[in-house]
């Protein structure tokens, strides 16, 4: 999903993207970032232990200083029904704490497919619509970051 | 998907079931459950405002007189990833409030189709994933809500 | 809570503000904003059902129309731990799905008194926290909001 | 605040207590229990990362095997506001994904202090109010509890 979204992104002019592991990932990455887009597998109807240690140590590192940024979220579980959405919303939630702006789209990518809370997958993205979802998701967050980045311009203080 | 929940219902031995609209419901059929199943379209990722004043409009009546029954709920959005999980938990909160004890399932009822949270389905519940996790979120509701009729039995004081 | 919550807001300079009941409030207001706060007492965890029954009702004519705009949230509960975050978060889910960026605060306001996910009050707004919470709320969504402003200013495509 | 729930939940008689930190608690700790009260500080709006690799770490050992325990929660945050209500959503959520039925508490234990969704306190429980929601969670949690073993006293299978 991760790739999927990355390509959305990337499909939106003038945006550079970043492709992370949450091993991988530093706090450095966080703050150069206009929006980022966390994703992790459902477990139990939240976020994975690794991707909320990866914030929970970020805290004294990054509180403060990554406010107005724009966040949103994407998970991938075992079925319909098993939480992704929820999984999503604890990412958001996470999100919202260090003042990010979280989104989600109200767009359907094909018959009966949104991803109005992040993108929502059953198993691994294989068919039109989830991948239409993943790459959805990533250019709207271009987009919305770009706000940014256009007020960056006109000396707008975003904090 | 009512219907298919209340099916599930009866197919628990000794099992009396109230199928009822929002608009037929009162306060009354609160009262005589030991366990409700709640349902409502899936509108912007919570319930319904017509079922929401129904439990805004019982709360001079009913609080403090329903703790510990047992609650369940449904929701059947546009699409995948179009908030269903959320109007269920949505539900569950305002169950949670009253004092329900509240559950999802942890079963698998077909291929990437399960109910942690309460049964959802994308459209009508066509498939037969989508009618078993109606039937099956019915059939652990009656389940747990005997548990409060054997407790009783033995003289249990449940509130 | 919206009347502070206003006055917030008109301190940020170049900033224009309605302040409008639910009763008052119609599509061409949200058509008008670039950035919301919505509040509703703390009923069952939930917004409540006049709020709910005001964007339910929206959706036929602000679907699609409205995403990128900037959203918070407010609640006032009978006492804390009484569900105020909660219904802030109920809120925060309906913006989203109208495609609103959605935001917390993450300064403290004064001892022990926050905002993550919007400006929560035990009974009604009376100690300096509590002002100040909602003067907050007011202040950072001015801000959020400006960056469209300046976003349009130079050309920004925002939806 | 564990010790509090603890307190609160000896109070009911014939209820035995065990009060773990989640580096002491074992799987066989959760066969165990007819319930339980799981606490997290409020990091993030959501569990810590360590309860969450406890409950993560415990799928395959668990899944299945625990469905119709009783579950409940309490969080305590740097200030109101801060997600602790949040925090205990995350944690209930959690507790549903593995079968549990999950509770919060309408009962006000004093002004302006309540726990419908699990204790909730800013700081270290200090005053008569903060101990009081942490006492009558495990009350509770003691009565819901019981209910299985009266249930099971007449032979009523649980799962």
């Amino acid at each position: 999903m991760a790739a999927l979204v990355a390509r959305g992104a990337r499909s939106a002019p003038g945006t550079d993207v970043r492709l992370k592991s949450v091993d991988e990932a530093t706090s450095a990455d966080i703050l150069w970032c206009d929006g980022i887009a966390v994703g992790s597998p459902t477990y139990l109807g939240t976020l994975s232990w690794r991707m909320k240690r990866f914030w929970d140590g970020m805290q004294e590192e990054l509180w403060g200083k990554i406010d107005g940024r724009i966040g949103c979220a994407f998970s991938s579980s075992g079925g319909w029904g098993g939480g992704a959405e929820l999984s999503c919303l604890s990412m958001l939630i996470v999100l919202m704490n260090y003042g990010f702006l979280v989104f989600g789209v109200p767009d359907y990518v094909g018959k009966k497919m949104t991803l109005h809370y992040g993108s929502v997958v059953a198993g691994e993205p294989r068919t039109q619509e989830e991948t239409a979802s993943c790459e959805r998701l990533g250019e709207r967050l271009a987009r919305w970051a770009a706000l940014r980045t256009a007020a960056h311009a006109v000396g707008h203080n975003t904090l």
